[in-house]
């Protein structure tokens, strides 16, 4: 037992002063992927923002939805066309989509957080005219002179985050489904990572962390031990740039470059599958997963 | 044009009064019949909506949206049940309409009011804890001794209006889906009559309006010039009571007892189908429909 | 009755953007001509001053008099000198000028703002040392190589503003009689539409209206129908250097050119004759009489 | 030299603690007789005032003016009237008065304090509504049953006190001429004295000072050394109803029974002919004329 | 390092409510005994204090200092001289535990803290008016009917807490030697358990923690196993009244139940001895020594 | 008794823009010599800074106290060393040095002012971190090659003055001992001449006031009538160059120059033998001792 006091007081002395530093700080979280669907890393996410927000941080959860879309539209007897990885989105999918991610994914955040003794409230691109979008053509690889229309895929022309200062200043959490707007006042989907790049970016947040189903950035996907703990922005590029970082990683890496372009402290890429990675990656000394830090 | 600089002159000396009086008072406006499906009218109402915002009021608008709910059902090969008029709610059937009313409905009204020059924030009764429900157990007429269970149907618990003030401080425009949430976090249904009554009630709203497909209150339905123009709260318990108003009249005339009780000014129940109707009432000596003030 | 209800909502929609664009700005109103001796005009200029103020606006009244002088000096058997349509003032002349201005006319509006509901302030230029003057030599056209003593006629040498923000941010609707405080602590008189001016500018108002017996800029004295109902600054400037501008008219699009170029956005020459001219001049599209822009 | 080091030291600390117990608290001074006609004096008194105001009090300045007005009466030719004593008031006299003390002797005041630095503004009891006057009747002593109307003679109904909080606040120094504002918006003659008494009551001020041309509340009219330095609210009440207080004490212990029944803390009758009255009587031990003070 | 992980982020969980709860709350902490002897436990205690103040607490150390006396007077060849282990103070020896307990052993706390970051102030009950004193005459227990003079040694007559508020406001740390003022200027000795607990009542603060050189309140002295880890203030009392708790004990229980009387939340009687034990018995769910509540 | 009441109004007017221009101004005050000794003297400085306080002066006091050191050292039996007029300070003399200036000396001075109805609180350099001072090393005239240790003398490396500006902010009065904390957390002598000027030069106060046992600057030591009533910075800069002055006169003719090279608007130097020699130099127009101006 007073190994234990020892241990609690030692982790102690090492969180406080990050719990210091983060006072009334902004910290956006792009919550997906395997977080948000086992139930018991659903509960320990949603608590672990309540805690945040109790100890004076001010969490933004951006989350995406993928799977949930795809299964609605199947029930609706709707075939599902991706173009190298990307949905084919007419304007039926696109309202599907805003629906099941505003009314449905988005919501139940809301709830879960509000019942762990929070404050959330969920926005799309809309509300507020937190996201401003416009269409965005396709390359194709195999035929890069030429675009392709996929439909209402957008990409982010504009944030307004007056909204999401309103909601912090009275202490509310906001839950950003990433559909944006557009200049017809159509819904465009948005790829989250990306969104939660451009949020941090317009907020000058803090931090931006992003959840995966990986440890974080690895030189070797198959080898655990070949994890990256930090690396800075000009690293960063150069491993989009020649290819080195595999496919998922690379619209993370780019929301990093993005939010750290913008003025954010620090970026990180961390194993949603770990309990209360999101507590352990701000509150240690050592961290897990894979940060990212500006050039100096 | 002479003639007209004077109508218009003594238009502006009848209005400029109200225009004072409501100068940064809360207006609670139930949308919903015609007005929401009309093409025309949708779009004045919202162009309305941004100039009682432009001129320092604060409107806030609460919305239905039962065939939206009903048609997506219909798609879904999903049986909708109705005993006694009202809507037999499973878990399924709760979870389609939490998803059409506030990602559907609600996000168009946002981006109309967007595209008009105002900034709207949909919001569910789950955001920020705005309302709170518990279910509803139904009496049949035909069996009033015995509680029948029509599943996700709420009535209202308790309305927390923090997250409005916020928003309005800050020059949003809130709008509402009558989903209430439930002390299991689930999703419960709301008439948004009622829902719109009580909202007004927590704000100690200036005005609550409602809109119809009636000229308002009639004394006989067939017959526009039994048209009630004002009553006072006692004659609204009255006719409710005797039973002399007509079916779909008792939710409207009730929620305006609940806000009136609160201490909300006067309640309208007005005309939607009449262009810009929520103009003529609030701004003109005359008004159209029927105003509810409270008892001296 | 619907007819005039649909053109009482044009006519709100009209105006409302005006309404909410002058909200909690300056409009500084020269009054003076037919509308300050008519008892109709008289009592619906002061009315609409007190909308004005009703509905956010921040009306400030600069005054002339000269009619009223000449009488009290008649009864005082004194004879008035003009010059080239200067008043010589003699010590005894500005005293009683001083005294009729701020004690007699100014007090008169003053009441009147107050019986209609305001809460007017009259004050001089000596008030809060809100006008400083000092003397104006004067040179006949017929020998402009000389300069002649018309006693204490002044100009304006510098305007202490803080007194009017003082007023006005407590809701009080300032009157201002326009006789200056010279550094001797002597009154001065001042030109009226000068005076008006040079406030406008120091408060940097949103708009200078001056009302006149005129329907506004002619090109023809006597062709109603050469009403110039826009200018710019540049064209004032012409006209007034090219003399095509009548006698009248001179000191006024000087007034104007003296607001413009301190920040007025815009200046107004309106026909003081119109009932309501100021409330269909500030809130309509089409407006009435001369409006003059700035250069952009 | 070094007794003279000592003396000042002596004063000093005699008088700072009545600067700090009087900073940023209310004086009321009513100015009139000698210190009003005397050249030294009106610029030694204006001087103190703005001391006063220098060192952090609010002095508001409350004058009369009947000289004044008799004689631009006589210039116009007008008789003047009195019935014991009171100027008989008709429409004409209340003008002449209204434009004589508003626009000649109080701009007069206004514009010495000006000059010797302080920022004085000029009101009558019309400005911001600040005096509501009501008509008063008078019954003669000979025939006390029956009232006499002696015309535009007024009493003072209410004070409006906000216009001078609001230019205290902002360091101005408000001079106040005794015109009210009956309800038909017309001019009715104050009596300096009690509408002193009636200010200084509405504003809780911490003194009211009246200036007179005697030595002060003496029990002998001709014995210098019967002045009276101290009295209790009760003793002065005594004083007027026995008849033992000359004439023109009995409106000026009136006043201060007024103010001190409205929560003045003292109020005080000093001799105006002596230099520097206000400034001995406020900041030493032992004072000079007679102070009352209310009963514990 | 992954069990290290769980058992970091458990602890931060546990720790994060209650660093919520104290967040901008006054902790009164007397310290003393062996953690004010032992160098290792002097450095942990500030570098904690700085913790605290880091994480938004509030933390005021009350500390004694009767060794470093003895130790000063013994150099000067002073006999201290001791009835009923009470120090018999004469005017000298009050003058050297002044100068030693405030210039000395309070300037070397507020040293070390500034050392590890914080920014202390000391402060003696002279400072600010902080603590007024008053003579305090003893009884001795074999002879309780007659008052015996030991000199200047006082009881707490009055806290005026502005001067901790006022520090506190700003930041700073306020470290607190009690000595107390006398109505005649000089200092008073006052027991540090005694003021720390009358300080806590003034301050209404969150929570009031004591130092000890024993586990915590036991039931019996020699028994480890008897520690009582937590009682009621009704338990406290008679624990006192009983003459259960050994002497020591006596008014650190005492000083528990006056700051509990004045709306302290709850009390602690802690081991200093233990390293952290400041930290340890805040921050976690089942702490250590013994807590003393209200009773409800 | 009039000639007196004269007297005293000429006093006033001369002492009442003084007293204006130094509201809510900092005046730093050299406490030291026979002000510090003679019981009258003491009482009067004490009375003088509450009267200072009083009418919205922020004083500060700073004082040494190098002969009451040098007593408590004899009676430890301690020898004093001095060299070239500095006392020889190892770590016991810097420790009964530290307890004796800031746990007595400090503590009357507080204690006096509380008397008199102030509210002091006594700070040494430690405190807040306000004076953080350095090793300083001496140099002998004799042989200025070498630098000399002599011990725990130290000369100001920064003043923090948040402190400072937190205890005025809500009226309290700060008497600083001068002693700094070295950055290890030892304390270092510090001249007190030189702390003053350092902290009115940290602070921008707007006097600097020096009490010495000498009427002032005097050219020849022994004549009075050579007393220099006023000298600009570049005259005291070539006295202290050209030794003109005599040697108590330097580090105060320094300090002063320190101060006015931060921004103070003038720095004295006056006779603190003589009674409310701080009222007399601030409030009147000749002022006694010598005055330092800045170069223009």
């Amino acid at each position: 037992m007073d190994q234990n006091r020892e241990l609690f007081s030692q982790h102690l002395i090492e969180a406080l002063p990050y719990i210091r530093k983060f006072y009334s700080k902004t910290i956006v979280i792009k919550y997906g992927g395997a977080a948000m669907t086992n139930e018991d890393l659903k509960q320990q996410f949603c608590r672990d923002i309540v805690l945040l927000d109790y100890v004076g941080m001010r969490p933004i959860v951006v989350h995406g939805g993928g799977p949930q879309v795809t299964s609605l539209m199947k029930r609706l007897g709707k075939e599902t066309e991706f173009i190298d990885g990307l949905r084919v989105t007419d304007k039926e999918t696109i309202d599907i989509a805003e629906m099941v991610l505003t009314g449905m994914v988005g919501k139940e955040i809301v709830a879960r957080i509000n019942l762990e003794g929070g404050r959330a409230v969920g926005l799309s691109g809309k509300d507020g005219r937190l996201i401003r979008a416009e269409k965005k053509m396709h390359r194709r690889p195999s035929d890069p002179d030429h675009e392709l229309d996929i439909g209402y895929v957008g990409e982010v022309k504009s944030v307004e985050p007056q909204i999401l200062n309103t909601l912090e200043k009275d202490g509310f959490i906001p839950v950003i489904s990433t559909v944006g707007m557009g200049d017809d006042g159509c819904a465009y989907n948005i790829n989250a990572d990306t969104a939660a790049g451009e949020i941090a970016r317009a907020l000058r947040a803090e931090r931006l962390v992003l959840l995966t189903d990986t440890p974080g950035v690895m030189r070797d996907r198959n080898d655990p031990s070949s994890l990256v703990s930090s690396m800075s922005a000009r690293e960063a590029r150069s491993m989009i740039a020649e290819g080195s970082a595999e496919g998922g990683m690379i619209p993370k890496l780019s929301a990093c470059l993005t939010a750290l372009g913008g003025g954010v402290r620090k970026a990180h890429i961390i194993d949603g599958r770990m309990p209360h990675s999101v507590l352990v990656e701000l509150f240690s000394d050592t961290g897990i997963g894979t940060q990212v830090f500006p050039e100096p």
